[in-house]
């Protein structure tokens, strides 16, 4: 599966001590990755979306590794190095459950200033452990999201899950499946046309493009009979927060009987969606293309980067347990 | 209410026998008329979407009175030659029913010739007549929208309605009621954000802009209590078709139970909403932003300019008969 990975599913890795995170807001145009030196610049490319969903998992665990190779601290003061790293990161976009990651890896870290045993090494040794264990659970995952797809089947899909849609369709491709894409371009950031499209595209999957406003439309026509979306939080009561967007798909996917997948990292940091904090953008990124204003001054603009899907309308679930 | 007119409530108008269109993709940035001379250059501005939604309406009358002026056709020829003016009208766009318009203005030059009265004059007398009649019933709705809108509202639109709204608002402003809206961009020519949020911004009422993909969390959140859209046609049963997405806007209004406003042009014609024709427009359209590629190659691009909203999820309408 590797040589069909997408850069996507595996968008930052750490080589000489720096950590390259993709710039998928570069994508289609370039596949070019930003270097990494510490949690401030970890922190920049998080913020400004250089990297998101499934990214900032791995550039989170990433952080502290390139912290700990270029900071020899010991004791004490790595403990409280530590928490600080994990503070920033936490304080870095409120929708993604940063803290659920980076609870662990404080966790660890008072756990081996207790026992007394090298903290840098058992950090290191136990966030690589996790970082592959997520990997195998991944690719577990498009595994599953493949088996679900049968032959035949047209699926919407809305924003980006980072890799998994197009190795999914990758393996349907072997398995002689035929399945095609709908990808909805997700204003405003384009993610869905920039890399969804892109990278179903690049494995040779059929992929259609259609604004975000086509959804009751390409349901009632029958032209989608599957929904699959990823999610950037999830509840213990199922609720899940996914890009802004995901919410109207699955009104209309109730309305129009079609099932609606959604992709999961379970947790039960909070109860339900409501009491998820829901990132409100800055509205220039809706009033601007490219970094070009495109609509009148004194118009506001107003850009929540998220909503949440209450578990009622979702259909099935695919869980990785991020925290395990 | 002149002084307060927006731009695009009039978008079209005959000076020294030469139409005058509104260029309305050059809007926000530019208030600058397209002349027309004749039938093709007519088609050319409808297809080509430089004029839209009231502006075809006005563009088809139009055109006629300025055919009449340039070529002074008598008895059978000139009967032949508004028969072609109609056909060609006809034929620029599939959705909006040019027919309905075109039909009348044939009808009258069947009559005239049986009749034997001129029919160049005969036909300029009713043509001008019509067209006043129709600017006199959209100051009538204009004066309905407000009358329906309450102090407090925060009314949701999608596209555009050719300058209601915006003058709707005007009144709302000088009768002391504070109403407010959010204006959907409307991916991919952007009428929303550079018409909608435009003329309202220009009459001082606070617009709004959102993504398309806002709609269920901006209802979620009661950020919006009430829908008002228009209609590029409408059948014998109350279904109506308008700019694609006005369908999943109705579809989320029903699920949390926000009164939907259509402003329609009542018509005969056809059934029922699945017999409407849908205009696809070139995938180009939607796979590039202002002229500039923004895709991949190799993905294909779904662009459905319309969608149909079933009678059953529209709350009330307000009516113009365009035949009447």
């Amino acid at each position: 599966m590797a040589t069909n990975e997408s850069p996507l599913f595996w968008p930052a890795y750490i080589k000489d001590k720096v950590l390259y995170v993709l710039d998928e807001t570069l994508i289609p145009t370039k596949v070019k990755y930003i270097p990494v030196k510490n949690t401030k610049e970890a922190v920049k490319v998080i913020r400004e979306m250089k990297t998101r969903a499934f990214g900032q998992f791995l550039v989170v665990l990433n952080t502290f590794l390139v912290e700990l190779k270029r900071n020899k601290l010991k004791g004490q003061s790595l403990v409280q190095a530590v928490e600080k790293i994990a503070q920033a990161l936490n304080a870095s976009r409120p929708t993604f459950p940063f803290a659920d990651v980076t609870s662990i890896v404080v966790g660890w870290t008072h756990k081996a200033f207790k026992e007394d045993v090298d903290i840098s090494s058992y950090l290191e040794k136990n966030i690589e452990g996790f970082i592959q264990g997520i990997r195998y659970r991944r690719l577990e995952r498009v595994a599953k999201i493949a088996a679900l797809t049968r032959d035949g089947d047209s699926v919407l899909t809305h924003c980006n899950v980072s890799g998994e849609l197009a190795m999914a369709a990758a393996l349907c491709q072997k398995e002689k499946k035929a399945v095609k894409f709908f990808a909805t371009e997700t204003r405003p950031y384009f993610q869905g046309a920039k890399l969804t499209a892109w990278e179903l595209n690049q494995v040779g999957t059929q992929v259609t493009l259609v604004a975000d406003n086509a959804i009751a439309s390409l349901m009632k026509e029958r032209l989608v009979n599957r929904v699959i979306i990823g999610s950037d939080r999830s509840c213990a009561n199922g609720d899940i927060a996914n890009k802004i967007g995901s919410y109207q798909i699955a009104v209309c996917a109730k309305e129009f009987g079609i099932p609606l997948c959604v992709l999961t990292q379970p947790s039960n940091t909070i109860k339900q969606g409501k009491d998820i904090p829901i990132e409100l953008r800055d509205p220039k990124e809706l009033l601007s293309y490219e970094g070009k204003k495109i609509y009148s001054p004194g118009v506001k603009g107003f850009y929540p980067g998220f909503d949440v899907v209450p578990h009622e309308l979702i259909t099935q679930s695919i869980a990785i347990k991020a925290g395990a």
